[in-house]
């Protein structure tokens, strides 16, 4: 399966320079990203740094982000005013521009703005991030938030990379957040609403969530390759960064990679699997999983037998 | 029954114009439209490519529209900013500026905006589409978002076409989306609040739905025609297309064009049916509704006995 | 009791123009007003047009209009850009700025804006009209929205008729919206709110529906004249308008009008009971309704004894 | 008890000049006020014109503000612009801004507003008066109304008069409106939000609704000159003017005019009492009340022993 | 545990300064911060100057502020307004945007903005204060308000304080407002949305409402010291206030306050526990705990053994 590029989106040229430097200039390059996401502060709250406390300190991932070569990090504007400055130039930023603690219930689930496009810009930023609850009983909001986000990266040329996650009591009622169904309804979503990038969760079917969908998904029963490639269609030209999702064991992150590259992802958002590993396990885990990617996508000679 | 025609609308020079465009310069023309919407992947999700997963790729119905001589596409704005661009000046667009996911209940619908007049002035598009859920418990805000909509259309020139559905859960209570009670009203309320044109369903009057509407309506038994006729009359001078609803077979979808311009309306905006068949399929239904277009108004002469 | 004038008002010189045109210029004149709204498409959808269908072309209520020498007609910017322009100049136009359909319940009733002062100023109208739901639930959304029309009538010179209607659950539980209580106090919140001209309904005082509103009203039990006297009254300065209601027989008709200008009222504003009548039984009760008024006011001797 | 000036204030120029002219050139003056009020016709309807039914023409408060020369009138846009005309100059304005009926229930109460800190300035006002539910479930949409009221009336150099009323269901489930608690708290709030002005009821402190109020408010057992006092003084620097109520006999409206200037006030502002009482009573009631402030102020000597 | 300072936050010159004067130039100085706040009046009402009815007038507080020099005091826009006049340029001023009162139900806490940053440069502040409710089911609006103020204090150059509070129905679900999972939440959400200082509760983790909260922290047992220093470092780079909360006896005032110094805040915030003690015991303790605070700094030696 052919992986788009940015030449097959048609994009101005601010766009175009500021995602050539994420998928050429930073982390693996050769049209493939690999991001550190520090966005689980807000989401999760703090119990997400107890496998690794440093990694509380967002100096901990911006160091990571350089020595390791990332393509990005991605987080809120209180973290970038307070800890991107030493980094300035070396370590590309996605401007997270909405999120949301986990406290209140999901069930009308909604990402409130926190940030502008234009505070991006004077951050240096190289995209914007935006979550969209796809199936929320707050689509409404969502969808008029995202379209003043959307303008306002069009204007001012800033890649627009939307977190398109199904959500809310409805999509709990038809199989859950993990169902093919839900998976790649949000990918179409993202790219019929904008999205120059978007960041999927990788479906997971069981038996008993896929009969919930709607038909005919509940008749299917797709493997795990078929699965990520659907995905990626249904996303068409926008690009599609896979998700990481709560720490695994180390084969299962590189499988999970691996996958994604193959069937046809630009790349993979790895947050809590990367920075909830010590330091030095995190540096090496980075590595392995740069030269599986640059492998999956032929640049690379692969090391061995897969 | 008088077709209405562009010259019957007080119309200013812009949106002469692009209707022009639409109704003699493309499609079967003499002032008949027929049109190719791609919102389905928004509006029920990427299970509507099952029948043919080639129409996944929103490339396939740009080169059916092309080849098959659609008088315009319409779909939204990330759609069109990332495939219109090589067909830009021999595919018309309608950009449709709301639309929302199936997954939430209806029964307060609501269809949020996700772009704007200008972006469709940017796109080179010949006219805006704007759903409307006449009926619903958020009218208010609905009317509020049409409102804005239509002024910045007459600003700028943009011909308006309005999705006007009867929907939510009072016109569930009185009979369902499809009795000539609800469309008509539909129809009604486009024109008035500014449509240029409209897009309705054809009335399915059943003898259980038609008791729960309003007097005298619950007592009426209008036949095929007759029911048609009554939706083009109550929109007015707004230009009606009719809409094509879930896949049939090829018979009905054709005795469906037929009756439409029978019965005075503009044109036909057919989507599943189209691009739900494979290829050469679609092509040849595309001529095949076409010429029966024509022949019912009179344009050719009929090829046979009906 | 003496008859308000727009020379009681201390109107700016646009309004004074804009009514004067209404109330001396055309209609019956002399300060009085007879009205023809079609707003029952959107306000009741297309039933209202089975009496007589040729209603349903608002190119009948126009001719009428001219023709009948109505004092202007009303109804949505829709119809206004559709319909108008072969009568600009010749028939008066009050544009009606919000509106909504029947179909969701009245409990909360609010009627959203779909077009603006400037729209009407646009389209050479000498009047808007908004309906205001006096005690519904949503008053704080209805007053704000009157508000901005209020303040752009004002800056453009533009009379501001209100349709002041009590609505909504609380007004149910207090003896529904035809006590005089309901109705005199609508009067008087339109006037407070800055209408230059008001549109009510005539109280029903049932004994049942009287002792339901509050204190004194619940004891009294006024006569017809004395009632439409006390709506007058409660208006204050602002011009009071009469509405027709459903259709009745003309002797009923007539005897409304009457009452109506007997008791101080500037003049009447009657849809179905004009225009649900054939095209000559319409014409020759408008001028039968506009002697009346004129004798009553005074202007014209009474053709015999009453 | 020092009752607070317009020196205690760090006013503007203009805020003191339009205060000025409220306490020292209009009324009882030397810093006293009596402010006559026509909210009533919105706030409850024409039902309190029924003791005196001349007062439902707002001439009758303009002719008697003059002639018994108060303060100033208070009341909406609509009567300030239908009626003020021929008294500019000569009755000094407070416009309400804001203003509801009674009609929906009060357990979320909000008065929206319906008029501008502009409006006031074009129609010669001396200051504005806004309605403040404290402790309403609506209290966020309140206080955020009253902000952009205050930034207006700042910006203009228009005095905020504050009508702060404890309402909603949560004040109803902790004693009422009128305990001192409740009451307090709401002089408090007015004033930390900006009120130049702030218009109080007398506290009415039952032993059964004192005891659902906070500690120790709920131990607490106030004589009457203490519990206005306390009022007075929670108000802090903002100057307050005690509300009249319903009607009560001439020696009651007497004594509470009396004990409020004793107790700090700067003035009452008193409407059914005064209004619902014929012509001449009313004027001499107006001119017995205005005496004792004197008195109590200490500029009258006493007519007699208290 | 190194204390952060403004060194460490990347400040524009206009933040800078006016931290630098509320950290250096007044108050304890050398970094650290002793806080005087008055929003009790709005936040709980009156019954707050029960222990000490002089604090009823701010102008106790911003004399004692003076006085016993404090930091600066926190007061909302009302009270700067009428009372800060005198105290300019001698006592600080951080303005607090938004609040509320505690008589609605907390469930669904929002703190709505009633002043403007504007204001507050207007005013000659050198801070703004905003409270936000961490896990509020209104966080949608409360992110878009604090994201308004965040703008608008970039803009202007204007030091941020976010009071966090951790509130509503779904903390209460979790253990409640004093948890360290809910506290140091509530710290880093602040630190992620743009604070440069946050003002937080200590922890106060009790057995019940630990097991309550989630993994792993229902498993944690922190000391005291350790719960202090773990909401210091949720808060990263941005700086930490200690609130005092209700009185407290005065050996425990100055452990709080010792306590927090030696955990890395850069400050305490006490207002009931300084000023509803009466004046010369206010005084005597602000000294002490000054002294405390510079000594547990290592500016000061130790008075004694601790």
């Amino acid at each position: 399966m052919p992986r788009h590029t940015i030449d097959d989106l048609d994009l101005p040229a601010g766009k175009r320079a500021r995602l050539y430097r994420l998928l050429y200039q930073h982390g693996p390059g050769h049209g493939l990203g690999m991001f550190l996401p520090i966005d689980q502060g807000l989401e999760h709250g703090p119990r997400d740094f107890f496998p690794n406390p440093a990694a509380a300190d967002p100096d901990f991932q911006l160091r990571l982000a350089e020595e390791a070569n990332f393509s990005a990090v991605a987080f809120q504007i209180g973290i970038a005013e307070k800890y991107m400055n030493r980094y300035a130039g070396r370590v590309p930023l996605i401007l997270k521009l909405n999120g949301k603690t986990e406290i209140p219930s999901d069930a009308e689930a909604l990402s409130p703005v926190n940030a502008s496009v234009e505070d991006a810009v004077k951050l240096g930023a190289d995209a914007v991030g935006y979550t969209l609850y796809v199936g929320s009983p707050a689509q409404d909001r969502d969808f008029e938030q995202l379209r003043r986000v959307r303008e306002d990266a069009n204007r001012l040329g800033m890649p627009l990379v939307v977190w398109s996650y199904p959500r809310g009591k409805y999509v709990n009622e038809k199989g859950g957040q993990l169902t093919s169904w839900a998976i790649e309804y949000a990918a179409r979503v993202a790219m019929e609403l904008g999205a120059d990038v978007v960041k999927v969760n990788l479906p997971e079917n069981q038996p008993e969530t896929v009969k919930q969908t709607p038909a005919p998904y509940n008749a299917q029963n797709y493997d795990e390759e078929e699965a990520v490639r659907r995905v990626v269609e249904a996303a068409g030209k926008t690009l599609v960064l896979v998700s990481g999702g709560s720490r695994v064991d180390e084969e299962s992150v590189i499988q999970k990679a691996r996958l994604s590259v193959r069937c046809g992802a630009t790349g993979i958002i790895f947050g809590r699997n990367i920075w909830q590993r010590p330091w030095p396990e995190a540096v090496a885990l980075t590595h392995r999983i740069q030269n599986i990617m640059l492998e999956e996508a032929g640049v690379l000679a692969a090391a061995g037998a897969r």
